[in-house]
């Protein structure tokens, strides 16, 4: 497995030479539109439901070798692969995915999705809106992460695919894992959830907040009405960076950037940098060209609001229909979703008497160690699916 | 003592009545210029310097009782006591000054002095340049801690006094009173410095970064040309709000707000907040009536610039001036100076054979709990000062 050297999911890079034998090759990004309604934990309803998903691997004849992976906050269904032969990079978990991987593409079916919210190709802010024929921006209902599974389920029964081997993701995929064994007990045969929380805290939901009120702050932004060619880039910039901040560690910002200063700056100069902070400007400036400023915002609504416990008297009741075998990993250095959190969730499962495994992963990488560290995990992944499978 | 029920210094309230017999009573803050210049790290001139400064309890005979109180970023010179005697509130560490007290102004004499770069009375951004008779604004030159420290000198010897029986500050505080014990070893016995670090992480960089970009993104600042009666408002209320979370703990947050969510909103409304917002909005919205924007940006850059270490060949031989003892504090849950960044100070304390005594104090208060849970360290503080007067 090829090894990562840059922080973070947008700096991901893999050195090595294309094309490669451990590749799933060149990929298409499908889509479909499900023309029903679905009732949302809101109330509301949304429909029809576009969604854009991957597939990797060959479904069996049984039709039952598939694994659901489940992407975080601004991931996308592209999980791996390249879309053309000179894609710059490949899928944002291609290092776990492919012949011979740890998401064995000779052996599994392998699916991900985009979620509902997003702007990566399902229905969301930016698409358009059937009763009005203008795009819903912030007419678009609020979502739950639960919503988001029950929109996969749709995609899953439209494939025809009735079990899942495992349904694996990280941050916000880690909700949508377990969110799946909660919902659809019969359907899925295990979950994998990493870096993930059974509640969202309060210093999660600050955090979103300062990101929110960025955004709301750039008088571009227009209450979500922005022109999509002029959208609140400085806004957004800054709400990116929010979330940068977050999904790194003090460990993991003392190795990268130290205290140095940006060369070509004067250390007494007002407007001079640390290498830390024009690191900061510069990923959070190529942002808005990539990414829906109200869908982000939608997202990060849904993050605050998860709560496994929503709709049970607590979380034991929440977790009693779990009936599949649980694979958890929390990071040592990841204070987003400090590894207590991780524990509390395991805590009950165990309490329930659920078969549950969970790692507490070293690592100086912070949330991000998921996509930063893969290799810290994966042996346990891979020997968990072995297991399930005899 | 009093104890106190709300977090973080702006929310600092004492529950007791007025007057009552261990407060220092009303008090006023003094004003002095010194018509000299102040050659600054940078290498620039600022001068004349006007501080501004309070005095609780007498000087002796001997002038050698004085105990110098340092103030954090946003701190300012009104230390303890009352303004009048229908003032609101006291002075930011009213609970630790007074007659009787940790800091027993029947036995010391106690100064606290306002900063220079603050905006509280000592020469800062909106103090007119007398070399064009307009304020300096973006003009002023950046400063150090160390330059602060020089200015504090200046004032002493003004007021004719050679000696200190000890130096106390919280976070930029304690770096103040680390620069005292290197600048001026004879004339300082002891210092106390509480919730510090040797030098500025990457990580409190960063959080300032973002405080500085969510300023520089309003139009209102206008490259700091600001009219004072239009201050760029949302964006320095939402620089205070990325200060507030780095002042409080996860478990701070969670005893206060814990998943709350604000009783007039709906869960579903895309607007509706969680009561951590609502308290991050409130508290930042309040501050730009009450600080200047400008000052707050350069005292951001004198933090970051802080580094004990500059100047020298490292931190050991930064340290090797250091004469008197030093009694240290760390929080727990201080995750924007933590323990360690302390622990790595004093190691190099202990390793160059000076007195040292350090605490680490169990609190859930965060970077706040110097003013927060005082209580919880003030016994050594008292046990300090007397074992320094035999």
């Amino acid at each position: 497995m090829s090894r990562v050297f840059l922080l973070g999911a947008d700096t991901f890079r893999q050195q090595r030479e294309w094309p490669v034998p451990d590749s799933v090759g060149i990929v298409t990004t499908e889509s479909v539109t499900i023309d029903r309604e679905l009732r949302l934990e809101s109330g509301r309803r949304l429909g029809p439901i576009t969604i854009a998903f991957e597939r990797y691997g060959r479904l069996n004849e049984g039709r039952d070798n598939t694994i659901l992976v489940t992407h975080a906050w601004t991931g996308d269904a592209h999980a791996a692969g390249r879309h053309s032969a000179d894609d710059r990079k490949p899928g944002w978990w291609d290092n776990l995915i492919g012949p011979g991987k740890v998401l064995d593409t000779d052996r599994y079916h392998i699916i991900c999705s985009n979620v509902i919210g997003s702007c990566k190709g399902s229905t969301g802010p930016t698409s358009i809106n059937p009763a009005t024929g203008r795009p819903y921006r912030l007419s678009f209902p609020v979502v739950m992460v639960r919503d988001m599974v029950r929109a996969q389920k749709m995609l899953l029964e439209h494939l025809e695919i009735d079990t899942l081997v495992s349904v694996i993701g990280g941050s916000m995929g880690a909700m949508q894992a377990l969110e799946w064994a909660l919902l659809y007990p019969e359907m899925v045969r295990s979950i994998i959830p990493i870096a993930g929380t059974g509640r969202t805290s309060p210093m999660a939901i600050a955090l979103n907040a300062l990101a929110r009120q960025a955004i709301y702050n750039d008088p571009l932004w227009k209450k979500g009405n922005y022109k999509p060619e002029h959208p609140p880039s400085n806004g957004f910039a800054l709400a990116r960076a929010v979330g940068h901040i977050s999904f790194l560690s003090e460990a993991s910002m003392e190795l990268k950037f130290g205290r140095r200063f940006a060369a070509r700056d004067g250390l007494f100069d007002f407007f001079g940098q640390f290498e830390v902070e024009r690191y900061l400007e510069y990923n959070g400036n190529s942002f808005p060209a990539r990414f829906d400023c109200n869908s982000f915002l939608y997202l990060a609504k849904a993050l605050d609001l998860y709560d496994v416990a929503w709709g049970s008297a607590g979380m034991a009741e929440a977790l009693s229909p779990v009936s599949c075998p649980s694979l958890w990993f929390a990071f040592s250095s990841d204070w987003l979703y400090p590894p207590k959190q991780t524990e509390d969730v395991v805590a009950v499962l165990r309490q329930l008497g659920k078969p549950v495994q969970y790692h507490l992963i070293q690592s100086d990488y912070g949330h991000d160690s998921f996509l930063v560290e893969p290799e810290k995990f994966t042996a346990h992944v891979v020997d968990f699916l072995a297991r399930l499978a005899t």
